[in-house]
């Protein structure tokens, strides 16, 4: 019975794939990169997003929110006057606990393609998923705030595997925090080794300007890739 | 095809019913307590029961340790004596994000039942799937940390609105923190009207004893249930 359900998973894995390389296809037709972003629950991606989404060096940015119901993190971009769409798990797909491509795919006609260079998806805060469902994306960003402990990437491997950065937030707390830098760095290798990591803060500013500067290469010609 | 998503939701969710109920009587026969411990990875799941499982007023406890893939939590609790079984969800589950009644039932024949009056079952870290999977428990306790920020019972609702008792973690961090306790205190009454909740700090001990007392209280014949 296990064997039938591992063969389900990557039989769904597999017509994931086949809808995210559409999702991809149509993405590239219209010029414009796609970001996915990943954490787990309050590890700051939309506040790491307030701090640079509206200020590229030109780029024209929108966001495609993910969240299981509401549109809190919506609102609070909604200040930075980008063009911010709002999806949502629990209509309609059953709450899950991530986006997939095909839910990605039924935002497209909802998405201002022609308006911008630079698409960031924030997916549902989990660290599990989300690192299992390609959307269409061009690169993977997750953030890991120092409060979480520095074991979670041996926990879940997957998830800091698949990124092609890793922003290690909230290092501000640092000197208020049981919490060994290095030996989260450390972990960080043995699953994905010389991964870019940066160490941001998004409530000081720290490192945000390297962040900024990231963001804003993967929507240049030469940008990042996955 | 939305709603045929859903009905295979909501079909596989009846089934987990139907086993969660099976576990839950054999649970009863044996005279054990069972205790749903969820919360966001990194919140301090791991570190409130090392705090106080090996001292509960003479109730006799054991852990179920859910990961997807590895033993470090189950490590950290080997010493202080008390049993602790290792289930990971990604041996034959598929690297599932939460524990479900199934997967719990293949690890009773593991546990040691006679010898135990509660079974804390540590979930998988995440605020989303773990709600919606019955496991056979009494009570269901989640952890919430402050530096997860204000909005969290709002964004997910299901996790905060079926627990016994929420305990708000990592207090020692609030002069830290731009963080606004009534704020998420009002929010988690929004979801959960007057659930219990305790202000604690696994670092400094804060709140503790609270815990130990509410723990050692699902144990005794006139515990809490769900």
């Amino acid at each position: 019975m296990h064997r039938t359900k591992v063969k389900v998973v990557e039989e769904a894995l597999d017509a994931n794939n086949t809808i995210a390389t559409a999702n991809r296809a149509d993405f590239d037709r219209a010029g414009v990169r796609v970001v996915n972003f990943m954490s787990a629950p309050g590890a700051g991606k939309t506040s790491l997003l307030e701090r640079v989404i509206a200020d590229l060096d030109g780029v024209r940015a929108g966001v495609l929110e993910g969240d299981v119901q509401g549109s809190m993190d919506a609102d609070r971009l909604a200040h930075l006057h980008v063009p911010v769409t709002q999806l949502n798990t629990d209509s309609g797909f059953g709450g899950e606990c991530h986006l997939d491509a095909n839910m990605v795919r039924s935002a497209l006609p909802a998405l201002p393609l022609a308006e911008i260079d630079l698409l960031v998806i924030e997916n549902v805060g989990n660290l599990v998923c989300p690192a299992e469902f390609r959307v269409g994306e061009d690169a993977r960003v997750m953030v890991c705030s120092v409060t979480e402990g520095e074991d979670k990437p041996l926990k879940y491997p997957l998830m800091f595997r698949t990124c092609e950065l890793v922003l290690i937030n909230k290092i501000d707390l640092l000197p208020h925090l049981d919490f060994d830098l290095d030996k989260l760095l450390y972990n960080l290798d043995a699953v994905h080794p010389d991964v870019e990591r940066m160490l941001v803060s998004a409530r000081t500013g720290e490192g945000i300007e390297a962040w900024r500067d990231w963001l804003a290469r993967v929507a240049a010609p030469e940008g990042v890739h996955a």
